[in-house]
């Protein structure tokens, strides 16, 4: 009883870093019709999301016939709660990749983000982009160590995004209020898709080790 | 023993009454922050979100308390679970006030939203505000109709951050980038307050019905 269960529970794990790559190619995709203006790729990233929602679906219910039928207690059932609370939160960054797609869209055929600004976007992406691949090889290996150091990493995206807001609020600021409000939002999706990542690393922590690594200080 | 299970499930859903209506707090005390630069209100809001993240966990305790020990199945499992994911969106429900909080500290002792625009904006906080006053309602009272009829608000507000779209990109616009984006930010905010609260009303009806509102097509 207890080996089928701990086999099922692999296979959801198995499910979760299968749904945080299709997350990751969202991540890369977006970014790459944000910063070439290409209609087709942020299509496909809009129109792939459905996948990531009925993938989140069926680990939701892999993850309730677990807790119906096997009962687990103790962290055998913490365990499985943090795998639907990282399912929510991997498919919350499937959409915040849709978001960046559809700002991509309404700006065809310009590209939404102007020249200047584009390193700090590019890095912003790069380091989201990032951050999800390591997630989803942190919920392979059950990596404790990958996912601690993956939370310090917030801290560049947090420089990034404030590194943005110094651009687009500089006095040579030329291109306007809605290339502005554009960098603005995006900005917010790529730190939300950051701030997502650590939080299903810290998931993956506490699944191992039974500790939240914001409660020790680590 | 089942009565017990009753009991105690009651008493978390009061519980999870009363986080929505320290939300509703901290959204009504946001919105007087940011259309009065009032610091010493922002600081309020933002300092009493550690209540909140506080209820939220005494909430997610009691509710591993019944799954642990009462071992519920089928609806009364999905309940618990429901209840766990109404405190998560809860608690992100107040950090988004708490991010309206800080805009509007940011620009003290000015006010972040031009006069012009005010009009529109306090029309998002109000029917923000609206919503998570009936969301604790709707829980205490498990009222499915209420509920539903929530959903539908949902377009109000698309149809209000549209508008404040239009107001910042118009010509006419002189209150510079700054301005544009600090609305920008907020609209995203207000949105996400009310995409919440749709979302643990839509739970209160999968409680009640077993059907989850938005694959019924209500």
């Amino acid at each position: 009883m207890r080996e089928a269960f701990h086999e099922q529970l692999d296979s959801v794990f198995d499910d979760l870093a299968g749904i945080c790559r299709s997350v990751e190619s969202a991540v890369r995709l977006a970014t790459e019709a944000l910063l070439t203006g290409d209609a087709e790729v942020a299509e496909r990233v809009i129109s792939a999301d459905v996948e990531i929602d009925r993938a989140r679906e069926s680990v939701e219910e892999k993850a309730f016939q677990l807790l119906s039928l096997q009962q687990p207690v103790a962290g055998d059932l913490r365990t499985v709660v943090s795998a639907l609370r990282m399912v929510s939160e991997l498919e919350r960054m499937g959409d915040l990749s849709v978001h960046v797609a559809k700002i991509a869209r309404l700006r065809v055929p310009n590209v939404a983000v102007p020249l200047e600004v584009q390193p700090t976007m590019t890095k912003m992406a790069t380091v989201a982009e990032d951050m999800v691949s390591r997630v989803s090889q942190i919920i392979t290996g059950r990596d404790v160590a990958a996912a601690i150091e993956l939370g310090r990493d917030d801290e560049v995206m947090d420089q990034l995004r404030r590194a943005s807001f110094v651009e687009l609020l500089s006095d040579d600021w030329d291109h306007g209020v809605e290339a502005a409000v554009d960098i603005a939002l995006l900005g917010r999706y790529y730190e939300r898709i950051a701030d997502h990542a650590v939080s299903v690393a810290n998931r993956v922590v506490f699944v191992v080790t039974g500790q939240d690594p914001r409660t020790v200080g680590a």
